[in-house]
């Protein structure tokens, strides 16, 4: 399905405050964007860069006011995500350089913490895709999707405790018992089509067979029609906005709709 | 000033032909872009990449019969370039490392055998930016701007033989020049506003006084309102597009114009 | 001074076990390394590659039995390190793009949480160089040097809470308050002469002033005579042995020693 | 066999003159370096970096007077390189993106210039190795190795029409027909066990069938033993010394020998 996707923000700022935005996807293997737009009202000078995950930020310095942003994009999107049950474990010797680092713990991920749990949930299923499946199950099923039991410091640890929390931290807990048990898995933000109530989402991949497969914990069956708008190894990485400062969020919104034929 | 630019091209294939394409200009220091559409008539998958410069790249299998490009882009340009004769050459040894490949030589740019004339040409110029600036004067005054002189694989020796070229051939000579003496020097295609007749275009860049300065021997005089493209060693690393196999060119059209006001 | 290092460890594994190795110092900025050593016995194949962190790291699989490992090399080190109590804060909007992940929390590195204390801290300090060594000083005297406190899984805010810890705490307490103040700060693992007991050390950098500077909470004095192995976020990043399975550890011994007279 | 290579360099600088060295050794997939040593005398202080290519580079500013350069390793060698006659071209859509590059014409290998020679060559060769095979088989037959007839500034064509040179421009025909068919190639420096007369060497790799393959045109038979110490597109990537001013070349002594026994 072709989407149009899009995000308005409004921020107030009383000082200058710099940020670190991060809301411009970028086509790749599993999505090819063929519109965009991008708009700071007002307009101030912008600085993009290339972090180390492959995603597209921008640097902008915010003056004191109001300020809004506009991030809008059209993308071509699977309908359906690609679900193999039987795509191996590989083993660590044999992952591709670039996965190394997903199998390292990071902040709010305590993948060193949560191997016993982990290998209680996956049991005996083959080692691999049915593994991350078996953890995307258990979360769906054990873990309460709650708006305002968690916040921005919540780690996968403190939601295994808690058992409730919103779609960052069901992906944070997903990603840490993959790679307690060698499987690399990182986290991403994007668009779903049909999300309710629409808002940013945010899901992970593992990194078995050979390829990065898609999970989402927070979904009943598997759904395609994602726009991934950023990598990283967990919510620290991959912020939408990174602000170095106080700003106060009046408002955001978020449409994701198929295009219109043309 | 903001500035809408466009490319359409106009293929036909007789066969499945893989190429890669270089039409998506990047937001950076220099410019900032607020909209962009791309799109391919008709649709083939897409694979998007950077590459070692920083460039965004396509892959795509051209599929028989006629193939349709469309790239658009809105971005906020300088109306000057910035120049300013006084900053100096920078020793090899204090270069950024990232500056570093870009004192080589290169398939198009054979500064190995460039330092007599270059030396000749910068006479007792300052080293560093009036050193490029005297390159770029000597080649706008003595290489003949005129089409059909020269093809894709003429090189910065052989135009400085000929004494005629185009853009892309005036760029590599400056560049080759610049290398010569330890001035490190790169290709950048882009869109350049009142360009006559309206073309893709290309020019220079090169460093001294800690940063890039764009340098063009086709004008008359510094003109801003640029949209780069892409950046490499020369020719070879910037093709818009790099075929791998026969394709028919139909047609290809460029128009750059202010943005409307909004 | 010019510096032999050594660090010889003996594994015992029980299966084959894949591990990635970070014993391999790389000459740069601050050191040059002019002989070096790296052998295991039994001998097995060896995969070596860069992370992107820009640390040499080996992908070995250790064979079931006894396994040893020797790392050894001579370094040219400063006698000091750099000391610039005026260096100043560097506001984000103009950081350098690589020293922008180092802003950001990590793994052990809890900078989200950690600005009040550090704030506290630092009090009327001029921002900059002068609050990172505010932090060291602070952690120094306030933080208790204490074997077996603390663990592998011990992070920041855990140190803050119990106040006592070992090298690698006291840098991820020093890390995480300057990230809480914007300032970046990064983990360096190495080698320092004259430390008592000998043993593999762990310190900070911070970057002010437009570079990095060292920074040791453990020293009552700053020392030079340090030899860098690896660069990262945090522990979970420049673990010199992270093991994928069960290893004994059976001994691990480290010298460091001014090299002999050529 | 395990080897041990030595490379002694002795200039003399009138000047002050900066250079890149790239004369250490990185293990890697073929490779495991387990002993270096790399001392200058009179000792200056390096800056070591890693360019595009993954070559670990250093940068030195050699003072005036004499200067010795003194590089030696030892390294795990496959006494043979692997030959894989039925591997398979891999289409252009189907390359791993760091291959790409290696597909492009560079300053020593115009590659935009050498199909028809090229194509006439590898005759109805199944495409793939065979073709580069071919290739090889056809610089060893009909190119004379020859010293004295080449220089540093001599490319494939040039050395296509001469039918002499030496082993680098031996490679730098291969790299260029190669590419010339759309096979990524690309040029290697090293060391070879039992060279005769006994100097470094430069050979060619081209990907097929998924990964580099060795080729050697200088070579009656395929060799292994061999330690890479540089890759890049061509000579101009991968001179082990780049000098940025005059320098006097007094001697250059190399030596590969099976190391003792332990």
């Amino acid at each position: 399905m072709i989407l149009d996707a899009s995000c308005d923000i409004v921020f107030t700022a009383h000082a200058e405050i710099p940020v670190i935005l991060m809301l411009r996807p970028r086509s790749g293997l599993g999505q090819w964007v063929t519109r965009e737009e991008y708009a700071f009202e007002p307009h101030v000078p912008v600085v993009e860069y290339t972090d180390p995950f492959g995603n597209l930020c921008q640097r902008v310095v915010i003056p004191p006011g109001e300020f809004q942003i506009h991030a809008s994009c059209r993308a071509h999107t699977a309908d359906a995500i690609d679900v193999e049950p039987q795509a191996p474990f590989v083993p660590v010797a044999q992952l591709p350089e670039s996965t190394l680092q997903f199998l390292l713990p990071s902040r709010y991920c305590e993948s060193d913490k949560m191997n016993s749990l982990a290998s209680g949930i996956v049991g005996d299923a083959p080692i691999g895709y049915a593994q991350a499946e078996a953890i995307r199950c258990w979360i769906a099923t054990n873990i309460k999707y709650q708006y305002g039991t968690s916040n921005a410091s919540t780690s996968a640890l403190e939601t295994a405790d808690a058992r409730h929390g919103v779609c960052r931290d069901f992906a944070h807990l997903g990603i840490a018992m993959c790679r307690s048990l060698n499987i690399p898995a990182r986290m991403v933000v994007g668009y779903l089509h049909g999300l309710n109530p629409m808002d940013l989402h945010a899901w992970f991949e593992a990194f078995v067979g050979g390829r990065w497969y898609t999970f989402d914990p927070t979904q009943p069956e598997a759904r395609g029609n994602r726009i991934s708008i950023a990598y990283g190894r967990d919510a620290a990485d991959v912020a939408l906005v990174s602000q170095f400062g106080a700003l106060q969020l009046n408002s955001m919104k978020v449409t994701v709709a198929p295009a219109p034929a043309e």
